[in-house]
């Protein structure tokens, strides 16, 4: 049976000022590697049970993890993050969540952070492709972002079903001629649905036209001024609309009524994300599982981080959503 | 005039390998501390210009903070942190964002953690009045969080103007029985707010009701079902609604249209926060200026740390706010 030590036995021990020992358990302040070492043989010899910094300083794990998040007022981003949380909380992990505010500087710096700071594991939230090796070669995870490197486990929706579901709602109501609005960036999520609307249209032998897709900032005043434009140029001809964020479906919703155009009597609208915008406005949207997303993210991560392996084959978890029918494209 | 050294040289000049140099200057894996004094001792004596790691490593300053949060999807939290993080990051400081879920044990969880990590100083968002001290005596400052101690800077909107503000809002435009829908904890924020609520009835000459105040759990769908039950119990009487959350305001407006009341005709209403769910619903509110409460706490807490300050005489900053009149308090 073992007995636990106190700090000060643990100095009487080692012939260390209680001071340090407390130092040296609880990382913090300066102390040489031979006081270190000569601690920590104590605490194994006597089977001292160790609280989680000790036991950090001799596995090298810190039980925490690092998250960059493009933007944490973005919704969707952060149910994602709460769900990461959620799993890792239990699990003995903390999470540091980093807000990239989109600027890859900014991502360099809190990569560095991070790392100094001895996170054992990083999940990156979307954003550019081009992703950033950490020295130490961290574990890494990604959601909704395909990075360049060959060895990492990206986590995505199944974006290109979204998109084919969401443009056969609005095609299966009636619509013949369907905008669609999406992120002007080629990022994977909008690239897949951006494919999921075309094969939808090629199969239900709709035309494909080039002017019926607009390039936009994502944001709701961006949604709204691109449609408002479109109606004052004089080229309102379309009735359906697929948005690829409900913030531009919600932008989009607020110009037709602003116009005097019904929804979803003159034009049908279904956008992406389903989050509280499309919930509290009627609006139809394709689901994904924020909360399966996080916690599939966290679950590998965790995983990688305890078997001590940084690295992994790459792989893809898709995970399946569904189109949320509401008003708006009855 | 100095010359920039590079590792190759100071490696040269302490003679240990530039493997070790570049392992003390960036903080990262095992060397003595020894080493570590010699290394620095040439960096000083060369006046070589540290970059930000090595400059932490004399001065004991990370350049990072973190931001305590109790719910990141919360937009009134994510907006504040936001502007935390954009006071911070031109001052060249990272901010690591903990969300605590509202759980205490989480929260003592992640002071520990960011303690570990080496922080300069925290930031906590909102939660309870009892503050977990730290160990090493961090800096701190509170945004909506008046804690026992003695010592800490405190940011909060003026609440209890901003709770007369509604109220007053409510009683110019005819309102005589106006129900409060409020937080059932009794934080600083809250009980400010009722406290405005009531000063406004008394000055009005209005009789201050028991029974008109609703202690809730805040979220919409909490909103919603509290105006539901009353309606169904035939206690609908009031004519103006106070919600201490737009939240709440937004439940309540649900119910009152599906329960055929209008909104403004038969009840006025009027929220706080001014979020998207009252802007984008037309909803009066109570606007905080979250940009200026970010950026207020980051300022004083980025000013503490650089003067080596780390307890100050209290004092609260408290930060205007302005009622925002829209369709629901016509």
């Amino acid at each position: 049976m073992s007995k636990r030590l106190t700090i000060k036995e643990i100095a009487e021990l080692t012939g260390v000022s209680s001071a340090t020992v407390s130092k040296v358990l609880n990382n913090t302040g300066r102390y040489s590697e031979e006081t270190k070492k000569k601690i920590l043989e104590i605490v194994d010899k006597y089977d001292y049970r160790p609280n989680a910094v000790a036991k950090s300083l001799r596995t090298n794990k810190s039980k925490t993890i690092g998250v960059i998040v493009p933007d944490i007022t973005n919704e969707f981003f952060a149910q994602i993050v709460l769900a990461i949380e959620k799993y890792c909380g239990p699990q003995g992990y903390s999470v540091f969540i980093c807000n990239s505010d989109e600027q890859e500087e900014k991502e360099i710096q809190y990569l560095k952070d991070l790392e100094i700071k001895g996170v054992d594991g990083l999940i990156y939230l979307a954003g550019s492709n081009h992703l950033l090796q950490t020295r130490r070669n961290l574990p890494i995870v990604c959601i909704d972002r395909k990075p360049d490197l060959s060895n990492i486990t990206i986590v995505t929706s199944d974006n290109l079903n979204g998109g084919y579901l969401a443009t056969s709602e609005l095609i299966q109501k009636g619509c013949k001629n369907i905008l669609i609005m999406r992120d002007h960036r080629d990022f994977l999520t909008t690239v897949e649905r951006h494919n999921g609307y075309k094969r939808a249209l090629t199969e239900n032998g709709l035309e494909v036209k080039e002017e019926n897709v607009l390039h936009l900032e994502v944001g709701i005043e961006q949604g709204k001024q691109a449609i408002e434009k479109l109606i004052r140029a004089g080229q309102f001809d379309f009735d359906g609309i697929f948005a690829t964020t409900d913030g531009l479906a919600y932008g989009a919703y607020l110009a037709l009524r602003e116009q005097g155009i019904e929804v979803p009597q003159d034009v049908k609208l279904v956008g992406f994300d389903n989050v509280s915008l499309a919930k509290y406005n009627s609006i139809s949207s394709v689901n994904q599982d924020k909360e399966l997303m996080g916690q599939l993210a966290a679950e590998n991560l965790l995983a990688m981080i305890e078997s001590g392996v940084s690295t992994t084959i790459q792989h893809s978890l898709t995970i399946p959503v569904a189109l949320v029918s509401r008003g708006s494209s009855e």
